[in-house]
Order: structure tokens, then sequence, then C-alpha cells
């Protein structure tokens, strides 16, 4: 099960227990590249494990397989040890539909391992080191009221229950923008977006997810610049690392008054 | 607040209170196409409402902007009267760089809106309908079983509390496979590609997912045969409307002795 969860030393507050360092289990979240006939056709973002179970999956979902015969081979890449690329060979009536080649589920990511993923981040013209470089501190007290904040300020889920909200906080805790989404990227997007658009700094913000924290919520809020991202639910191992490389303050499990500081603790001011 | 929220009826099904029909309040979920500089840079289903936010911050997160100034005209397009087209035109120096084209979010449907999606998915030469035509009855008492046997054959999230599970089910409730995936995507393409490889029938099973339920989701689970998908969360308004279209019961907010059957209630047989 090494594959399938990892271990991080974390932060824990309790606002009326007190702080400990404990160690955190995540599911681990890693690029899957799946190649058919030899090019690439997606990476997504998933837990090891039935890999190929997943590509039929996905390849029957879009309509390019439809029963297992159209697949002649199916393995992982032998240029790597790392069990991150599958490559499919299909028979020779089945093939890639021109639709799927744009629909498909795709997610950051180079498709070798997580590292190259963050990597890739921070490789890119358009990255600054705002959050990392960010002096920004919160105190925990602050961080343990955003949930609130970001539930009240949501206007669709009290009638559907449906869908993410996303939020930005200055660090006195006003509310700047809270978006609401049925997708939690898009969620994210949406205020990110309001911040460029506003030529907003975002050195000191916060920024707070209705949900779990994957890989593509912290690249998201670092490429914006933000230093400390708060979420309700788990981090995925890939959330965890990026974070920590990104220079992102990741707070996980933010509910009623405790929390889980898994990357860059320095920045929350202890009660 | 027409676009955002979306009216559909229901058969709400409570097993201590009896049955009755009403109208359920859902997410409204639409394919949104971004086009850069007039190519499709990708399609994403979301929630409708600020776009042009959700847009900057999605090409701040991929490195193809990194200010306000980088994007000259960002407006809807005007061939259509539905808003789900967006062209935005950057500024020269401003770019797609090639990493960005293959790692970008993208969902099912062509960009225009929910029933092109749908359309497309009947459209394709490997789609059968035997999910439409399967003549399968579960009786509700099995379908409320399902969540407890769900979490039962689940092992990571006991540690990890930070993944989703997807699973086939016998109309006799029994467990054919259950898979987790930080994804819930991921954790449905486990199981219908576990199906196609067993060369299991599915016109006799029932597929239950720990989340909610996405367009993303009926699709695989029409495109695998399977004629009952059980949620234990919310149903998205594209979701209900593409299992109606498809043939799929689905079955929405499945918690203790209580369900909200969506679609097809016909293959419900109540106690």
């Amino acid at each position: 099960m090494g594959r399938i969860t990892s271990r991080h030393k974390v932060v824990r507050i309790d606002l009326d227990h007190g702080v400990s360092t404990r160690v955190e289990v995540a599911a681990v979240e890693e690029p899957l590249e799946i190649r058919v006939d030899d090019e690439v056709l997606t990476v997504t973002m998933r837990t090891p494990g039935n890999d190929i179970e997943l590509a039929h999956g996905l390849l029957q979902a879009e309509g390019i397989i439809g029963a297992r015969d159209d697949v002649l081979i199916a393995r992982y890449c032998a240029d790597t040890e790392l069990m991150n690329v599958l490559q499919l060979q299909l028979r020779e009536a089945a093939g890639v539909p021109a639709t799927a080649q744009r629909s498909l589920i795709s997610h950051g990511g180079c498709g070798l391992c997580g590292k190259t993923s963050i990597d890739a981040i921070t490789a890119s013209p358009a990255y600054d080191a705002t959050a990392a470089t960010s002096t920004l501190r919160v105190p925990a007290e602050r961080i343990a009221q955003l949930p609130d904040l970001l539930r009240e300020g949501q206007t669709v889920f009290d009638r559907t229950g449906g869908v993410h909200a996303a939020g930005l906080f200055g660090a006195d805790g006003d509310a700047l923008v809270i978006r609401e989404d049925i997708g939690r990227h898009n969620a994210v997007d949406k205020v990110t977006g309001w911040a460029l658009l506003q030529e907003q700094p975002t050195g000191d913000l916060v920024a707070m997810v209705s949900s779990r924290a994957s890989f593509e919520i912290v690249q998201k809020v670092a490429m914006a610049g933000i230093p400390v991202l708060a979420c309700v639910s788990a981090p995925s191992s890939l959330a965890i690392e990026a974070a920590e490389r990104l220079g992102v303050t990741l707070v996980a499990y933010t509910r009623e008054r405790r929390m889980t500081v898994c990357s860059h603790p320095e920045r929350i001011a202890l009660p």
C-alpha cells in the first residue's frame, strides 16, 4: 500500500486543546499518462492502482473502445521505473475519434511523476514567487472563522447542496470575493480570475475552499501569488508536496476550532 | 438566478415515511468552451456565471497569462445566443505554451450546450443502448443498503478521509468490484474498466458512487451499459438531463433510509 497512501509531518492546531506535531496519512495523487498507439491521449491525476482498468474505463467512456478485444496491448512504459505511463495499442478497427482528443479529462503534469508536475509550474514564464516570498502571518483564530464566512457568502449551496465554493480573504478576515461552482477547480479559477481582473495584490491574501485540496488547487493558488490556502477537508499527497515546494501554507481539515497545517506553518500565528 | 439553478421533478422515497413526488432544485452544469485567438483551448463543465473571471483564472494557472493586460478582448461568441462560448484575444507577447495544450482540464461536451454534450454520447459509434433498454428492477430497500456496502469495501478512506469510491453491485446487492481514487471520475473509470476487462454483462448492474453525480459520471455509466446509478450526494442539472435522455435511473441523496429518484423511477421497486 506504499503507493496508495503517504505520510506527512504536520502541525495540528486545536484552539481549545493546544498544538501538536504529528504524522498525517494522505491519499496519494500522481499523474497517469495514457498513450494510445504512441500518442499521448491524456494525463489524469489519480491514486495509483488498477491503472489498466482506469484506462479501459476512460477509453470506453470516450467512445474509443467498446470491448476488451479493441485493446491489443496495455502495459506500463518500460522507459521509466515509475508506473505512471501506460501504453495501449488498439486493434486497427478502433481508434481515437477527433472529438475525444479535445474532450478528455486532463490535469496539469507531464505524466512522469509528481515532482515533474511541480517543476512544470515553477518553469512557467508566468510563474512569480509572490506566494513563496510573502511574509504574511495569520492568526490561527482567523483561519478557524473562514469556513463560516465562506458559507455565509454562498447563495446557491443553501438551495442545492451541490456546489463548491472558493473565497479570498484579507488577513483581517474580510471576504473580498466568494464564488460557487459545481467544480471546485472552477470556483478557484473564478476567484483568482477576479483578483487578476481587479489587479488586486495577492501577497497578503488567504484562499479558502469548501472541499478537499488537490494538486490542481495548489497550482492555481500558487500561480495567483496567494501564500495561504485553507480547505475544509483532506489534502492529497501531491497537494502537500506542491505547497511545500511552492512556498504555500496549506491548512487542511479546517473545521470548528481545529485545523491541520501541512506546509509552511511559520505563517500561522498560534494562540 | 435562472441559469444557476434548475428545477426537476423527482420521486422522493423515505422507506419509513412513504413516497412523494416533488420538485428538486439542482445546481446548473453546462459546458464552457474557451477559445484563445480563435483556437479552442478547452471545454470545462461549470456552473454559469463569472465566466470571464473563470477564464482569466484558468489561463493564469496554466501560465498563459500573468496580468490583466495580457488579455486584449474577452467576450461571449456572438454566433450563439447561449452564453457558453468565450472568445479571448491575447496580447501578442502572451501565448499558449505547448505544455498547456495537453494539460488543460477538459470534460466531455462540444461547448455549445448541455443537449449537444448528450447528443455527442449517443452519436458515438461505441454507444450501445444496453443501459436504456434494461428491464432491471431493483427494490428501494436494496439501493438504501449500498452506501454501507460501498463503505465496507473501502480500504484507503478509513485512513485518509480523502478519497472517493465507486462500486458495481448485482441486483441482489452483492458487491462485484469497489475501487477508490482521489478523483471520483477515476474511481468510476476503474470499475467500468474492470467490467469491460472481465467481459461482465452490465445490463443488470447498479453503480454506486460516494460523491455527487455530474454529467461526466452519468456519461461513463451509460457508455458502460449500466442502467442504475446511485450517488450519496447531489446531482447536477446536466447529470439529471443526461440520465433522463440516456435511459439511466439516477438516484441521488442515497442516505440512511431515504433517496431521491431523479430519472426513470420505473426501475425502482417501492416497498
